[in-house]
């Protein structure tokens, strides 16, 4: 084990484990790039499937190419029987996180080419992933209120299609709008928890849907994509706060963190939180509910006062902070927040796979498989002695 | 990024990513411990359940202990109702790996406890899907078949057990003690890349359930636990095969695998591998019949001679090369094998798992959240010029 190189317990934090063209960061500046893209410059002129492609197949499409990307999207939309069959038998109450990782493995077992593993086949099951993960969320949200899922409706955008069959009510197109440049925000951010777990799974030659369920298992977690979520109710728990600064610093005293404050790779503000900030604001007038806007910029100016005065200059908003708020005012529940997340990363971790799986020989990444250091029981050379079991005491466990 | 330190494209070996107290491979002299015990000695002298509490709590239980465990195990094995219900719904065809790991979030909606992260209720969670596991396998298996799932009989081991709830007949008790003995073999081994997904998954503070259903994921890959199934299948094609090593050199000549040869870690036979050839000789002698075993001792020693030949001296038969023919002559379909071997490997799962949420909090890893080195488009500090759709070229595309 001498030889092993030690990078322990730091989450790989600063250590370049592979090649990529899907996405950078400068977490100094602050920007985001999809493909040589600016993310400002996608969320102002950009659809969510025109990213969607961009991420997949590393350009912009021309309008014949995403008229046909379009179109097999919405092809692919409607879930197979059995999968609502599933979706009714499971108990109401279960998280829609859980209920979204079971479902990934079962659209594998509805996919005939699941076990094909040539790159054309990986970018149409992409295709059918990025369809259909808004449908079951939609599908199982409707089921545990009672109600039946609806048909998609192409004539709708992606996002826009995801609030009717969620809501049973077409959006105004400002909405889906709003919703489908969230999605854009969403769909890829390099080698977050989330997509490191998807490539790590699929470098064992696993099929995409393995590895995606792995992806939302990361992305539950209240670190990653949970944290949306927990703004939310965060939110709620202070709307009748008084004195915001009293709170931000009650929490910090008791070691408690201010959720979507803060990015791993980030030292100043993401540049995603930017753009939310201001469709929070702009939703608040719209729909005349400026209350979410107006309490998050309020814990934001008093976690960042709280922040520098404790010398921490770099905690600043990340994407989670006002995502929810302008969530909250699109009509999602809480619990639908962080599921919305997925079904916008689902373009870049199939982006990811499919690189994982068909990077160039020389860049090919190898099956990850770190080491440890063994820091445990270990009697000599031939190990600790197996006694009897009448023969043990009661030992401390650790 | 120039500040990040670059292992890239290696699969982090020779990386040491975190302390642990669980496991060590001596990859150089083919030794395994497991909490400080070697496998050998566990494989003669323990049992699977016991080595899953060893695993868990990191010292043998005495007499008290291990009764009150294997009663837990026991109470835990009635899969609900739910759960049946939606196995009942899914295509006949589908891959028992992809039903498996859709089940493990099913699971976590069973679970009253799933959202309680204590680190007692996270070995509560272990033992249930220690329990489960083969019950969900084996309950699939009937349901494929057209046949009901069978209660289980708490007076069996836990392999036993399996046996009985698979096949519907009792197993002959030495049967039961041989695949008893698989079970701890195949319980834990560091940080592979199925345990490997599991930390990182929670290391976003996901519950147990997300983890378990990403190191599925990951075991379901050929390069992975998928491996045991390969090389039946390898053995079952070249069952008539009159010249191995021809057949041997021509698979290498054309840039293909032995199957269940070789090992990340070990450098020399795996310890179990050794465990499991002894096995599959007694075996074949004790069921009349002995093809599969030789057929295995054939294509050992045409791989490692051809091996030798082309100077690649520590390809070695690996544990998957062995358990292969074990598990044929034990009646599990090949499909089954690799969900075997992750009812064996949930115990190593759920302890890694453990250490990881509750590691001492300055050996508390971070979460995972590598770099990577961006080697795509970016034309100049504000990102490639977006154009219009209709001013587009047809781009290429990688």
């Amino acid at each position: 084990m001498s030889e092993a190189v030690h990078i322990k317990n730091t989450g790989l934090r600063g250590i370049a484990v592979a090649d990529t063209k899907i996405s950078f960061i400068d977490g100094e500046q602050g920007i985001l790039i999809y493909r040589g893209y600016r993310i400002e410059e996608l969320a102002e002129k950009s659809s969510f499937l025109e990213t969607a492609f961009l991420l997949l197949y590393g350009a912009l499409p021309d309008k014949k190419k995403l008229e046909e990307f379009t179109r097999h999207i919405a092809e692919e939309r409607k879930l197979p029987d059995f999968i609502h069959g599933c979706l009714e038998k499971i108990p109401k109450q279960a998280s829609p996180m859980d209920v979204l990782q079971a479902s990934v493995p079962l659209l594998a077992a509805a996919d005939p080419e699941v076990a094909e593993e040539t790159r054309e086949a990986n970018v149409r099951k992409a295709i059918r992933l990025i369809s259909r993960l808004p449908a079951l969320v939609a599908a199982w949200h409707r089921i545990r209120n009672g109600l039946e899922p609806l048909p998609p409706d192409s004539g709708l955008t992606h996002a826009g299609n995801f609030l009717w069959q969620l809501h049973g009510e077409k959006p105004d197109p400002g909405t889906a709008r709003d919703l489908d440049v969230c999605l854009i925000l969403h769909a890829d951010h390099t080698f977050n928890a989330s997509t490191f777990a998807c490539r790590e799974v699929v470098s064992t030659q696993a099929h995409m849907y393995s590895g995606v369920a792995a992806g939302i298992g990361a992305l539950s977690g209240p670190l990653h994509g949970g944290a949306n979520a927990r703004v939310m109710r965060m939110l709620m728990e202070i709307e009748s706060e008084k004195d915001i600064p009293a709170w931000v610093r009650r929490q910090l005293e008791q070691g408690k963190k201010i959720m979507g404050m803060g990015h791993a790779v980030y030292k100043t503000t993401d540049p995603r939180a930017k753009i939310l900030r201001e469709m929070s604001r702009r939703l608040g007038e719209k729909f005349g509910q400026p209350k979410w806007y107006e309490l998050s910029v309020r814990v934001e100016q008093a976690a960042v006062a709280e922040f520098e005065r404790r010398g921490m200059m770099t905690l600043k908003p990340n994407v989670d902070f006002y995502s929810a708020s302008v969530y909250c005012m699109m009509g999602i529940p809480a619990d639908l927040m962080t599921p919305l997340f997925a079904l916008s990363r689902i373009a870049g971790w199939c982006a990811h796979i499919i690189e994982e799986k068909f990077a160039d020989a020389q860049k090919k990444p190898e099956l990850y498989r770190p080491e440890s250091e063994y820091i445990g029981m270990y009697c000599g050379q031939m190990g600790c002695v197996y006694q009897e079991i009448e023969d043990r005491k009661p030992a401390s466990q650790s």
